[in-house]
């Protein structure tokens, strides 16, 4: 069974959108996560039509967020460009825009930390109008520097909770919130506003650090005690397998859809 | 003014205990935290007796901690290893023993960390005999899968805190603690645990994951920043230069010596 298995696209990130629709309907995978650059590529309008005519459904749009700049024009020029990815998700019939929040134009944590803030509540009422919703994700401290300074899920819950359940809440990826000491305490505060869950895993030494995700059950983080605890709070939504991997991304499309689905069912689900 | 900079000697990785001394000397440096690995290289009482004839003042000793282990056997080695560790900052005059925490033996985040507060217990006693002070040092979250399972500084206070906060007190890293949402807050909390402070930086990108460490100034940490946060609690003992660096071990050590310097002046102190 891969009823809950999403095929993230950048886990097959040279592939493009329509090979990697064919290769769901070949290994039978019913969800897929695009990303905006690959559905530019063949056109929101042909994106659309490929993703509808294949019966895929989508879990989510990546990714909409990086709010932090350094001027006011940037900053909306930010906003603006999350509104053309709402349009998109729209347009696709994503439910979910992932907001990956960005990193801070120089030190200082604290305003990039507003900035985010700000920048949600700026689209927030046009992603209403367009009924899509809105995934905070928290990155892994690593980095912090460079494209989150939201790194934890309580940072992300309470940049959420300010707004209806319905339209903003997490993305909850294991890579990112496995080593944090408040975790479970902090998913069950999230009960209701988990939008969606990634998975991959944490292999050591680490293969890198934007390319450091492995496969499902090739390193140490506890997938299945997670995906349990986020499942007890009501979650039973698609669950993205989301890997950036060179290996991976240099191997034929088939071998790593096979490990894929593979590693979901040993890893991954009961 | 280089009153609080301690030089750790992992940032001449490869030089020597006599040329590290003899570098602080030249150089006007007051502080020295040596490693176990090159003290028993040059044998520990020479390498007491080189520091005590230098007028160098010991900040700490790197390092012990690493209790976490598969079998009740091998903690007990690693009980029994921090003991010597313990012996030997005693013999070296060092206040002050650093505790790397360990990863965990399997997946299983909990008992590590069960592992990790049974071990500071087990050698608390020795310790206080020895007069010998616990430093808890949380490290990144990337260090979560090898090195420890204590990421942040809330973790290093809980542990801490059944303890004589003359014994058991916590070691704070910029690197390691620098993207935490909860900083501000919980050195407020450490007030009176803080027993050492050690600095370097997070350039973009990374230059490594064990090695990814810059000189001050190098990169996106508000370094002067958090120190005032640290000195406002009470702190106001050695500032350690920790920077593990393939580029800066290449160097020669007076190169390395005065660049350290200067960005001690220029990032850290007032």
């Amino acid at each position: 069974m891969t009823g809950r298995l999403s095929f993230n696209q950048i886990t097959c990130k040279h592939a493009s959108l329509r090979e990697c629709v064919e290769a769901c309907a070949r290994h039978g995978v019913g969800w897929i996560a695009p990303w905006r650059e690959p559905v530019a590529e063949l056109g929101l309008k042909e994106s659309a039509r490929l993703i509808r005519d294949s019966g895929l459904r989508i879990s989510s749009l990546c990714r909409g967020g990086f709010f932090p700049a350094p001027s006011q024009a940037e900053r909306r020029a930010r906003i603006e460009e999350n509104l053309r990815a709402i349009d998109e998700a729209a347009e696709l019939g994503a439910p979910l825009l992932v907001l990956v929040c960005g990193a801070a134009p120089d030190r200082d944590l604290d305003a990039a930390r507003a900035m985010v803030a700000r920048g949600i509540e700026k689209i927030a009422d046009y992603a209403r109008q367009r009924r899509v919703r809105l995934g905070i994700e928290p990155l892994h401290p690593m980095f912090a520097a460079d494209r989150s300074v939201i790194v934890t899920l309580g940072q992300a819950l309470d940049l959420a909770e300010p707004f209806d359940p319905e339209l903003a809440g997490v993305i909850l990826d294991v890579f990112h919130l496995w080593w944090d000491p408040r975790l479970y305490e902090e998913l069950r505060r999230a009960s209701g506003r988990i939008f969606g869950l990634h998975v991959s895993d944490w292999a050591v030494p680490l293969p890198g650090i934007v390319t450091g995700r492995s496969m499902m059950g090739e390193g140490v983080i506890e997938i299945r005690r997670i995906r349990r605890a986020i499942d007890a709070t009501g979650y039973s939504g698609p669950i993205e397998v989301e890997i950036m991997n060179e290996k991976i991304w240099a191997q034929p499309i088939d071998d790593t859809f096979s490990q894929m689905i593979e590693a979901f069912r040993a890893c991954v689900i009961d």
